[in-house]
């Protein structure tokens, strides 16, 4: 041990599939991390166990110990009693589970609890692109559409600590059914499982011939990734679906930002990979669409912690919360 | 003089016809109240200049003083050197114009601006149906629509103290052209004079035979309090006018309610005199939309204060900064 668990934290950021954890102090330096799949289908009491082991070893092979736990999970916790609400990517079993309890009594560990995108959000803001700034809108777009805000300084948590909320607001009101239960929600419209799906549908249309070759002629190799190599290279369909998303996503970041008037917006997630090929129409979109204030006053970045701000976040929840 | 001038202050609301002054303890107790128009073509020195002698009528009929003055703009302020940014119901004279320091040497007070919307905000949070909670969104539905925000307790400013701006986000990405230059804006598709206009156009096409009764057959003569009489009296087609302009409201606050979290929503303006017929399509569509948290938590109500929240919005603006 390197006695001073008192300014290091670990960081725990439970997805549908993966959980990633990290041991970083209060400055964000990793001193410890690894990742273990989720296996959602064994309960959460099993990942809990299974999450805490990994923990125990990061301890031990890099001699450091930790003070505290923040925790992001996918979908809405009670923060007060320390409970899953709602978890809409993973079992019927998860819910009601008092995951922070179990955390507490094998690790003997206050935790903190947070939905995964704030606690993104919390990451981003402290160690990544919202570094410095006062106010930032965070939206993560991978298999759905997550997002936080910080309003002077402060993470915003409002009505089940919800705010943030970007991917379930209304961008066609006749729009498709979202998951949800409400129509046309931003989330309908962007996703990466939606573009990759366009994508192969180009490529078996014949309407894609860059892609068609990147993937070797096979639809189901098809990525966002690669659609951005084959949109880069210049396939005209798959830049077309590629920017018909984005120019969505820059509804989205404007209505947001009219209703909020925030002034840094940073896009993670999984699409964020796309970089110019996303923010160049979002950029645009939010120029055309936020007219009570100079759009110049806005900046638009992609994450810089890339898949490590929902774990980090969770140092920073702990920092926050025990330090 | 009653001798307390510390604890009173002067709230002005600036408008497009008409400029409201208030003199008021902190607890919201008018002492003095009045109205001028704004002759705006006279430019806004002038205006300035009537409404000082305002106060001072007011001051010497009601033996008061006050302490500090709070003033709203029909547009952007900037509130650290007092002057007006952007008025788009004003004349181009007065753009630039350093009203703060004009008021302050015919008056001696010290000055504070805001923009209106934001000012009602306060009033209707400190003395209003906001009174006792911890957020409120604000919505003001006249000939355009404004708009607050107030978030854990504190009225959101955000650049240029925008925040709020809830009538410029879209709502329809492919709809009509906004005064603001984009399109689609909940206030192309909300608003007083609209409202009025589709009346019009019911009785003068024969579709309207109660409201038809009201106006005494005069389609000029239809306001939108006149339409609710003839809604509430069975008039189908004026029913479904104000119900419509109704749901894309209640789109647009299920869009803010998601973005933000809060769960109490106010509605003031001219159009919130429609009471029940405006909120309970609003109540349902919010109900259908905002999924991420029970609909049941979200409290939609109308201005308690009506056209005096401005004004008294004023003297709270006024007693934060200078009590």
């Amino acid at each position: 041990m390197n006695g001073r668990p008192s300014g290091t934290f670990a960081g725990v950021d439970f997805g549908g599939t993966k959980i990633a954890a990290v041991l970083a102090d209060e400055r964000g330096s990793i001193l410890a991390e690894g990742v273990i799949p989720t296996q959602s289908n064994s309960g959460p009491s099993q990942a809990v166990r299974r999450t805490c082991k990994l923990l125990e070893d990061l301890c031990r092979d890099h001699s450091v110990d930790y003070h505290a736990i923040g925790i992001g999970l996918p979908g809405l916790v009670d923060r007060e009693t320390g409970t899953i609400v709602f978890l809409p990517n993973l079992p019927e079993d998860w819910r009601g589970f008092p995951i922070a309890r179990e955390f507490a009594s094998y690790t003997g560990k206050p935790v903190a609890l947070l939905n995964d995108a704030r606690m993104a959000t919390l990451g981003e803001f402290t160690f990544g692109s919202g570094r410095g700034s006062r106010d930032m809108l965070f939206v993560t777009v991978g298999t759905g559409i997550g997002g936080g805000l910080v309003l002077d300084g402060k993470l915003r948590f409002g009505a089940y600590g919800a705010a943030g909320e970007i991917g379930h607001h209304t961008i066609l009101p006749e729009g498709a059914l979202c998951s949800c239960g409400s129509h046309g929600c931003l989330e309908t419209l962007v996703s990466g499982p939606a573009l990759a799906a366009a994508g192969r549908e180009l490529v078996s249309a014949g309407r894609a011939p860059i892609l068609r070759e990147v993937v070797l002629g096979d639809p189901d190799k098809v990525t966002t990734t690669l659609m951005a190599e084959a949109a880069i290279k210049g396939d005209t369909a798959v830049g077309d679906a590629i920017r018909q998303a984005a120019e969505y996503l820059g509804i989205g970041v404007a209505n947001a930002v009219t209703i909020t008037a925030v002034e840094n917006v940073v896009i993670g997630g999984g699409l964020s990979a796309l970089g110019d090929l996303l923010l160049d129409p979002i950029r645009r979109v939010v120029s055309e669409r936020v007219r009570m204030f100079p759009p110049q006053c806005i900046r638009i970045s992609c994450s810089s912690l890339g898949v490590k701000s929902g774990a980090l976040g969770g140092v920073v929840l702990a920092a926050q919360k025990f330090a």
